[in-house]
């Protein structure tokens, strides 16, 4: 078995950003050698997220509608007790879940079709990390 | 390390609709030979997920009910501006998650009493597929 | 490739608790002698969670907040036909997600500054079982 482990950073400009990797997490797999196997794609913070989707402009803002609807950005959070305004954020995450993992076979990423990986940032305008990981043969 | 890698087909008459598939991942992981390792079920496309519940009818129709709560079919979507009608069953994957780990333990899937893995698909009634991939000893 | 396998089984006081496990799954990490590689860590039961965010008591109650919310404890569950009264507990493991998986590198649970594993019981006052699966090399 080999691995291969790569950290990605990010500081977005904007408080909420969705970027999309799937390029870099492809870059890894290929650095691995690895040809069988599975790539592990995580958020190193609690108020960001990875998850596989449509690269196409209106579902990323559908998304992003959704998750303001269902855990909006405000002041009324326990957690803003301690001084941050971020609740939302960690509230977010945890809906999307921070991570996914990708198969890889005969050498590469095996997605499908429109399967395309994303870095979601709800607290940008700082300096973050994520982590990739392959392990396989 | 040893790796074993199945699709699976679905096309479903229904536009959404839960398939119970735990029965054919079980027999990758036989046919895989795998004792010791961890089995990959993972939607390959973006409307679509994979999650491990309970087969039982009225719960699956409780969630149904929840996902058209949170994230319900109709028009007014942004990505419908490319002629889609789908927007809802984006949503849905992004909130049940595409994807499931099983644990494999001395050559069985090791799931609780009640865990049984679901595909869940939101926008049927077109062939999709979905990657079963096995690593381990 | 080494595999090692740990169950932790909980009976929490409340119906509702979020309890921190971070500290075990490194025990088992370290257990496991594995450097490099990744540990699943998955609730056994459909009624209960596992997630990585934020150690502080108000975030903690703000995710309880937001899952009540959107899956609120109540009667009118098709699944409580069974005479079950958790159908929410089932929509509120869907939505947590009820497993994440964690990159382990140089023999160390590979987490970031403040990313902490919960254990999310919905159903609790009763015994119930998470696995630890710790592979790599």
């Amino acid at each position: 078995m080999k691995s291969f482990t790569e950290y990605l950073w990010f500081n977005t400009g904007k408080r909420r950003e969705y970027v999309n990797i799937t390029g870099q997490v492809a870059e890894a797999v290929e650095k691995s050698g690895i040809r069988e196997g599975m790539v592990l794609v995580s958020a190193m913070h609690i108020t960001a997220a990875v998850y596989v989707n449509d690269a196409e402009e209106g579902i990323i803002q559908d998304i992003d509608a959704m998750l303001e609807r269902l855990a909006p950005f405000g002041p009324d959070y326990l957690h803003h007790r301690t001084g941050e305004d971020n609740g939302d954020a960690h509230l977010k995450s945890i809906l999307v879940h921070h991570q996914v993992i990708l198969p890889v076979t005969a050498g590469r990423l095996d997605l499908g079709p429109w399967q395309q990986v994303f870095y979601a940032e709800f607290d940008g305008r700082r300096r973050k990390r994520l982590v990739i990981k392959v392990i396989g043969i």
